[in-house]
């Protein structure tokens, strides 16, 4: 009981069973940089405040420092009983150092420690996702360059539409991604704001200054309102939606990797370092990884969802449901970094068939589009044409063959604006080169995406290096 | 890689990333105790059918029971590389007694496997959340039993509308939660399904006897479809829909656990062991426990809308999706037993204080039902009486007082069928004494409320012990 | 504002917007033949006990069966300004039959008013979605029939593992509505609890008969707990969990079903009635209504979290946050019912194309299991039989072949176990047959399925017309 | 069926109640200006690209104005037959002008013009909430300024913590409100990109300007990929994210009001036009609006749970399933719009009690943490203080006093440190006005927000201002 750090108002110890379940160190302790940069920071500003001793500030920071070596060798036992990060390291610095460690919490509550710490871990987390985005639409952009010319199906309601690139499919999960990317960046910038100072509750008796700290620890705001400092969670709200988004893209992905690796459609192998086999059917060559993706989509979700409830109804300010904050987005993250990671090598991995996606392109009727579109090139309304275009599709299936194998006969006896040339302009190749409205699959708008996007992976690139330098360095 | 099953298959191996991504090992090994009795219960069935020779049985269980030994000991050392609870053991086993070992695959693949391990879990699971269950149902029957006459507001939309007793009020929760305890045994009923035999998705071509592992696992049923046997996740599902509906019943009793120990509201005294302080307020007792239960609800609803995004589309029969569905279930289960147990010991730690219940009940209109009542039985329609007694409360809000200090000038001017006997009418203990309504807050109808709370924890608790016998033993 | 009930107590009249924003009548007029027959039954209770006039009853019953027809002809105008369904049917009752519909509200509040009418309406639509379950059932059962034969590959993974019997995967299906029914059968039993004479929470101070209410009502229980009574939604939760749970059955069967439809696996062709062209590509035929249903469990899932959070952390008894309980479950119904509907329609019109299944099992290594099999059962441990399979497999991939194409030769090379039984072994018909374990896809046990199910059939159809005496009658 | 536009390749009509399954007419219909306002932005640019003559675009845009006066008028029936808005539009228009007509879908397909008219629509309501937000944020200012010395107290785990401001606790709502603002700001960018022109997934052959008809509708951007166009819901799930958290805020606020207004605490008076009486007690005087708030809450997550899973796991392009994503958007624009404009009407009616409140501050203990504060500034470490801080308060509870009550003796016994001008230290005013670190509760730091409120408001209006400018104009 003596562990207990509100020791003075009970006459009774907390049972053990609900001291397990109210202690957060099992998964708090991940936090220990973040901890110890912001007591650091905190320190500092007590002393250049005149509220602590430059002597007991010093104290502090050399026995923080050799607490920050403990845990990074594995040196550092980790107390359920002293219930969190916090006072895990709390309780250490004052056992080392004496009376200076009790002074550290000197105008700070726990509530606006854990939101700083939680904070910081967010927002550097943040950055992470960002390269890892950034990875995988460096991937796409290699695999879609790797595959310049390789046509297949284009899919709607999972029939074959239209011819388009296989360049021009990935590119469509880099335009995601890119989204995500900003996304991301808006979770970053409202994690941004530093908390420390706003007290319990209510700010601090203390002449503080939260300028100086948010300066140290390279915020580039700070709350203006204690109450919302110390109650706010939407940044991690924020961040499981992004994430959640960005994971819903993901399962997309994963969808058509698991149905091109089917027998059925066959149109790309995978690694075998990305797959595995069956316990008890042998051939089986299992895509493994994107299954586990699309899986832990839900999973994400599932910490989104949970957040959205813990926090709803909650009057402010601090509640201890908000300590439920934590385990769902640091799994998230994990997800997350996880699943961007193992989709950049599995792209690096992945080799396309070409041959089966072009052979899918030309026995279908996926130039129907394309017959359609030559007779209103003629002069024939949009709706007409599409009828005809839909009779041609009617006799092929009839007598069991494509619009390619039709004669000028039957072309004529559908419309007499059928020429020689219609033969050229439902080739797989000619209904991709014709699609060059601006984003289309054409070659050359395929290019121009390609242009586009590296300049972007550019741009993402200028603005990690920007953040990077935001980042905490304990050294 | 010569640690992978599927060696044969592949001339690479897998990513060491992808490995840790994909291995179920760190959370799967708590079912090592259904792992080792489902492979005892199928090499007594593969002995017993001539698939396997009685030594090799022999071999296999005795080889078994030293895992269980060795685990149970802290001996075992659970490799990531062999990926889950079943190739850790059976890895294990063939090392110890080989070529046995590798004949208690026979006729059994990892799906059918996994699901006859996560069945017999979330059965065995079930009936201790049933357990929990019924010792919270007791604990509130107790609590009702110490308070029998104290008299509290009844709330609607949080104002105070009519008197009612404590006693009454938490028979509420025991009735929430004798539905929870026949949904969960709907939950047991459909886990209680046996799934071995199903092999892969097509049942096993090997002459095996499924009933005879239902016998020995005493389950009451056998999947009759093999492909179902595999792909069924919905007792899991409907686990964590029960645990859900749970959780929302103890988050509305932590919600008034919470108000109740507000200053403002001060109706009850929570045991100090139940309560933590603050780290910079030294006067904060905090209803922690309550609060975490509160926001452990979101964590549970979150597990749930995983688990339902996950199965959400699959095709037949096993996805590797699916894989996902233990961490959810398991730290539901955790979260369900514990937040139980935890509201068993507030409740009997907890103090009701009377006196404060009392005053809140005086000091208020919530009488003003009964004074409208009082009016219908002298022949008055009720919806006009309704309108007299908003008129009785405008007026004494005006004149700052309550009904009960009305004159009978006053009473007559608002109606000549008020008599003298209005006082004594809408007195705390006659409005309690006269809700007698079956199901009301009358002191006979709670009296015979308990009665029937007690007979049904007694017929709970029969079926409880007749379950207990279905339970796996290891000894 | 004379139209509003409670009008004694206010001195302003309510906003109009947030009347509308309060006002439910747009949706709960739904409920209106629930409403009168609660009312009906209520009146003849209080005349029963002698709380009212047999006159008054008499007028009011009349008066309600003149309500009921109007609104059934047409004939009634909802008015937003009357809130709720009650007070639109309690208020032209009254300016119908004067004072007597004054005294119809003695003795109950809107609290269990509208709890009553909620339970009715979810308790007949339960009973009305497990007819459509049973529907769909019936519907699965004749398509295994009608197919009895077909061989198609069953797939883990979506990788082709073993070859089944198409009647086997629709039977799967059966297994999972089976369990469906019985859950709503669960929703059932606790949406068949009586709340009518609970109060506004507490009970009232009238000697009403609240068993004589059930019994009119045909409600096996009543509520034991006047404040459970009014604040329980549990039915409802437990109905939309019961209802995701199927739609994810639903969305697993669509999935397959749009597979099936892709020019890929061409395994289905569906009715044209079920489908829809593009309007942009004449050749497209869609499978728009398993995308719908597939799409709808999202929704049906959403309406369940809404549910959970709206009741998470409410305080008892009555607060308004739970008439959002409506909108949601009344969704849910109509998805539902419509999905089973439209399911077992789309079923009775797929044409099943057996040779483009049978095609698929023989150009694949689905048999690659049995080859393992085989040398099991001429005594190989598995999994050293495993991985000789997965050295055929190998083999076969490098020479671009199948199993059944490998000489004696090369089986003999592999293992001298093989003999020249094994090319019968691994003929998908023996494949298939030999998977007579119980529950398994073999022709005889596929056809001791379909009794089951009959079986089966014959039982929920017992079933719903025991529940259908229950149903309420207004004629 | 010859109503159905893709008859030509169907031999049987599509069964009715399938039709209404998929139609989505009832719903889509809101978008009717925005379909409109497509549809003229398209005819313009097809003219000008010379794909179709002058004429006809004049004749489909005069054709099209009528069509919207029409609507407006309400002399436009919405054909379920049709479909959708758009068919709906279309047929009409043709029906009206002819061929012509029969032209406007040129290089068009239903996938991007869907895509089109909900971008449109969703920016629009996005700026509209944009607007409903800056309106509470004002409704907040004012009341904040309407009680410029008012002090309550502050809470944590509803538990007293340390006076505050009552305007203070009103600008922390101000600052949750800001950050929605500019979420939804990303949100409104993400929605402004142009879809047209991506037709069925892969662009068209006709040679059209997107750029033209990205400026006509005013778009800040275009979709790069069309494949991704058509299949973006990201804004969607954008929205409904940054509405959820939104509406949590709102549930936050909710729950205080709805605690304030309970006779416990007493501390406000809700305007009689924001509350409902009772049906059965005279009495109450219920804080609806914000129940319902609260509850709506559950709904707006729903949705977005619902989108969330309807979206993952979909392969590209367009999926029937997508269709599901408007009634969840629409319903949480409506109770968004609706729950902001309640709540700003709702603080302009509150009457706060600022006695009451002052009340509640100085019988309590919130003002323990400025006694262990006054001990620290004479030199105590904070430990320490804290625990003498918490023996006074121990103390004070035994005794059954307030700390202003101790006498000097009693401080000096506890620590020598106390002097006389402890007493002043502790007064509720001091304990407020000495919180004056940045963003703390003391009068200044809050007159210092205010203004910060206000420029932030005049920023948000200029902002408002400018996307106005964009919406789409029809006269």
């Amino acid at each position: 009981m003596s562990e207990q750090l509100w020791g003075g108002r009970f006459s009774k110890s907390t049972d053990e069973m609900i001291n397990d379940f109210q202690a957060s160190i099992s998964f708090d302790k991940r936090m220990y940089r973040e901890d110890i940069a912001g007591s650091i920071a905190h320190a500092k500003m007590l002393a250049k405040c005149g509220i602590i001793a430059e002597t007991d500030k010093d104290a502090i920071i050399s026995g923080l420092r050799d607490i920050l070596k403990k845990i990074e060798h594995g040196d550092f036992d980790f107390a359920v009983a002293l219930e969190d990060i916090h006072m895990n390291i709390e309780k250490r610095l004052t056992d080392a150092i004496g009376e200076a460690g009790g002074r550290l919490h000197t105008a700070r509550s726990r509530n606006d420690q854990v939101a700083l710490d939680t904070h910081l871990y967010v927002r550097g987390q943040t950055l992470a996702v960002l390269g890892c985005i950034a990875d995988l639409q460096r991937a796409l952009v290699e695999t879609a360059e790797r595959y310049p010319d390789v046509i297949m199906p284009g899919y709607t309601h999972l029939q074959r539409a239209q011819p388009i690139l296989f360049s021009h499919h990935m590119l469509a999960y880099f335009s995601m991604l890119a989204r995500d990317f900003s996304r991301f960046l808006g979770v970053y910038e409202r994690a941004d704001i530093m908390p420390l100072g706003a007290g319990a509750l209510a700010g601090t008796t203390f002449p503080i200054d939260r300028v100086f700290v948010a300066e140290e620890l390279h915020f580039d705001a700070v709350y203006t309102n204690s109450l919302d400092a110390v109650s706010d969670r939407d940044y991690i709200m924020e961040f499981l939606s992004a994430a959640s988004i960005l994971m819903v893209h993901l399962s997309r992905l994963s969808e058509e990797i698991i149905l091109w690796c089917s027998r059925e459609f066959s149109f790309i192998e995978l690694d075998d370092a990305h797959c595995t086999g069956s316990s008890m059917m042998p051939q089986k060559k299992n895509p493994d990884v994107s299954e586990l993706v699309r899986g832990k989509t839900g999973r994400v979700i599932g910490h989104l969802m949970a957040m959205l409830t813990i926090v709803k109804g909650l009057p402010l300010a601090y509640n201890k449901d908000l300590q439920e904050d934590k385990e769902g987005v640091f799994d998230a993250i994990d997800t997350v970094k996880f699943s961007l990671a193992v989709y950049t090598a599995l792209l690096r991995g992945m080799t396309v068939k070409g041959d089966v996606m072009k052979r899918a392109v030309t026995e279908d009727f996926s130039n129907a589009t394309d017959l359609a579109d030559y007779l209103v090139k003629k002069g024939m309304p949009f709706r007409k044409a599409h009828a005809v275009a839909g009779r041609a599709v009617h006799l092929c299936i009839e007598q069991g063959k494509w619009l390619e194998d039709m004669t000028m006969e039957e072309f004529r006896a559908l419309s007499d604006l059928f020429d020689a040339d219609i033969k050229e302009a439902i080739r797989p190749e000619t209904c991709v080169k014709n699609r060059n409205s601006l984003g289309g699959t054409s070659y050359s708008q395929v290019a121009w995406q390609l242009e586009k996007a590296k300049a972007l992976l550019a741009e993402e690139g200028r603005k990690q290096e920007e953040l990077k330098k935001k980042e905490i360095r304990l050294d």
